[in-house]
């Protein structure tokens, strides 16, 4: 008898809670686990007085959807999505809708957006932000895919979405066909491994170079939780450095400093170096996971070499906020960059993206979700082709103010011998971005000098290109005919 | 009638310059050219009086080769390779070999590789680096591919090969099965654009900031090659430096800042990416011609976000050194990281690879060639299976000379505004690594906040994971279980 709403296979924490929160709006879930022992504890457990249905086949699972069916996977990105939709597809009918609100690859979800398409069915790829807690009352959702799709899931996807503080908007909207919506929660992901590593450059500067204590930085991280800064992370930060441990010490200083990664990271900095767009930052944060990783190495290291031997001697009060900005400045650069390779994507891919609404969309909800995502909208909003963020009139004024302060804390940590790659590349991207005239025509003169590569002139056109004989001995046939 | 030891495929530059060095060394070559107009060009001209025999058509070059036929591609890497390799198949007998020596993509090789074996033809990968000069005169090769053509090419390849300085050692040793040769092109080419950024960023710092003429510049380029920098492209830029227009004034500031990229800079870091290793350097260089591509922008921002009140009161003389130091320093962490690149390559691609002689065939005849490469060399040759070049004895104590510079350098920039991108991600890196206890350790707390993703412990075993219920309300389930 057809009376679920919508099926949601895959029990883990994030399956489960995304049920709970579409039952908590009205909506009748019917919820599916390869192994069936998760149904049964969920629907004795959590789900107990729910409306929420327990299957235990995936025929079943059909049987009890309502025309179209709308089912939604909670499953591991990668083989694990294409065996779910093989194995769904003998139930399957024409106007079907499946949602795969995992941390796909975005190339996946446009094969899937185009198979599943030839069948008549409408998949739908959604990246999904916000954690257990953003599951379970309210995520940011960002679905992509078929658009057919959207009118149909639109209501229960807005329902259990989070709301803006600001407006009360649902921080979920149509991203864009194919794979755009997981482009997009990629790039999500992408800026979040920056922002992170942004809190934890700060963190490693005030406690090991200033000498803050877990309670100094508790104070400070709340903060910066009431000023340009204020955001998720920050906030749970603050609240990290409180946490005790059975012993009643700091719980933050027992815990191994070693960074695991997904794969979204990773996908947003081959992202950004196939389309050519300099995403520094995302990529150090990458990188600095990386080398989190190899403790032993760093241990070994460190027994020779020492640390310079230049302590803190300034004012204590002044380097906090000089740290308050550079970490406001480099996160300005990071979605920046974010924004840029979003761009030259959907350019490629032929995405139609607001960018407004994006930055909108991840206002509440997802682990990004910060006050300055409005101003990031607004600047969107107010101009929609909008080349770069820096050409925004609020960007430029609050660059202008932190760029100072920014500049002492990374001129420090260098002396200091605190590792700030993050704040110390958006940095060196600020400072590119803004030299009309960067080294780069030396690099053209060594190009040609060995590989006869060619150069364009300050004082000719554009798409001019010309040859020096450098030695006087080489030839002047140039590499630019490097074909059979 | 065979009389030709090995066929040559693609007359463009760097084609004609191989044939004609191979033609010094007494073997007789076959060139062909799809447009067949450039063989008899070539013939009429630099071939003239050589025993180049020239072909015009696939037919007539495998006709005239020796058995087993040696033939060489350099043609560009990608499709036209595949579709070479097609049109030559009619003519190929069992035990053929088929050089590849243009800029390949490895994955491309290993397939290739793979495909002719089973045909009983042996396929070479061979990265070739020295621009027209190097091909011309010896350059380095880097052959990989099947290990049963490299007695048949060996006398051939170490021939035309750049014999190094010290020791008359042919530049071009067997590296390894499969794209293994091409593996290794390509973290020479990424490590190539390193070098080429960091001399950029010290031309930048040097002339601007510090305020540097042309002149003054060459004279700085040629003191440095006579020291630890000693390389080819710091000649090379001192002979840039030197070079006039013909008004008169120096070239190089004629010359246009947007740098083009072909693929292996941006591959390399896209492998730094997939195995999880800091390639920052390399990344930050690609990156670093991304920014100087987007030249309207640059220029548009600059009109806004103004330069740094802050120029150079120092000593001239010193800030000379320690910008050398900084340009050294950078240099070791960029093959460091080079190094641990192609180690965590081998262990994945089953490669048997020698990195001393690795970096023995670098010292000549290539873009990077170097007399650091001797120590490089050394390193491994005393040590095979060094962990990390860092843990060299003479590293150790090079980076311990140059690290007060280095800071003063990067410091400076800092406050100036001048974008250092490498020669501070370098510092960032050599910090991190030498850090036994980075702030991961945050970063993991906040990943286990939002996701329940577990964390490790300094006071237990690695590989034990825990997870904190921070908030209180949060649930037990972790998201390890994030399966059907």
């Amino acid at each position: 008898m057809a009376q679920a709403d919508i099926g949601l296979i895959g029990l883990a924490v994030m399956g489960q809670n995304l049920i709970l929160n579409m039952n908590d709006h009205g909506y009748v879930v019917a919820a599916f686990n390869r192994t069936v022992e998760k149904v049964d504890a969920f629907l004795a457990g959590p789900a107990k007085n729910t409306h929420v249905i327990g299957v235990h086949s995936l025929e079943e699972l059909f049987k009890v959807l309502k025309r179209p069916r709308k089912v939604m996977f909670m499953v591991k990105a990668g083989q694990a999505v294409d065996d779910l939709i093989e194995e769904c597809l003998p139930f399957l009918e024409k106007g079907d809708i499946v949602i795969d609100g995992g941390n796909s690859y975005f190339h996946d979800s446009e094969r899937r957006y185009r198979t599943l398409k030839e069948k008549g069915i409408l998949f739908v790829g959604a990246g999904i932000s916000g954690g257990e807690e953003g599951a379970r009352h309210g995520p940011s959702i960002m679905p992509g895919g078929n658009p057919d799709a959207w009118p149909l899931i639109k209501p229960v996807f807005q329902a259990i979405a989070a709301k803006a503080e600001e407006d009360g908007k649902p921080c979920c909207e149509w991203v864009g066909e194919g794979g755009a919506g997981h482009y997009v929660k990629m790039v999500h992901n992408g800026i979040e491994y920056g922002d992170m590593q942004l809190i934890c450059e700060g963190y490693d500067l005030l406690k090991r170079h200033v000498g803050c204590t877990e309670k100094e930085l508790q104070e400070i991280f709340t903060k910066w939780n009431h000023g340009d800064l204020k955001s998720y992370l920050i906030e749970i930060t603050s609240q990290i450095f409180a946490h005790k441990d059975v012993d009643g010490k700091p719980l933050i200083d027992k815990i191994l400093d070693v960074a695991g990664q997904k794969g979204t990271g990773k996908w947003t900095g081959i992202e950004a170096l196939e389309h050519g767009i300099p995403v520094t930052l995302i990529g150090e944060a990458v990188f600095a996971r990386c080398l989190s990783s190899l403790k032993e190495e760093r241990e070994k290291a460190s027994t020779f070499y020492a640390q310079p031997a230049y302590s803190f001697k300034g004012d204590k009060q002044k380097f906090i906020q000089e740290t308050a900005d550079a970490l406001y400045g480099s996160k300005i650069i990071s979605y920046t960059q974010g924004f840029m390779l979003m761009r030259a994507a959907a350019a490629v891919m032929k995405w139609n993206l607001n960018y407004g609404e994006i930055a909108l969309m991840w206002r509440a909800g997802c682990i990004i979700r910060s006050k300055f995502l409005n101003d990031i909208g607004s600047a969107f909003v107010k101009e929609p082709n909008l080349a770069n963020l820096l050409f925004d009139a609020f960007f430029q004024k609050a660059l202008k103010s932190v760029s100072a302060g920014w500049r002492e804390v990374v001129s420090e940590a260098v002396r200091s011998g605190i590792p700030m790659p993050c704040f110390s590349t958006a940095l060196a991207f600020f400072d590119g971005y803004r030299t009309a005239r960067l080294p780069a025509n030396l690099l053209q003169a060594q190009r040609d000098f060995f590989g006869a590569h060619t150069y364009e002139r300050t004082d000719a056109a554009r798409g001019k290109f010309f040859h020096t004989n450098w030695t006087g001995t080489g030839g002047n046939v140039t590499s630019g005919s490097y074909n059979v």
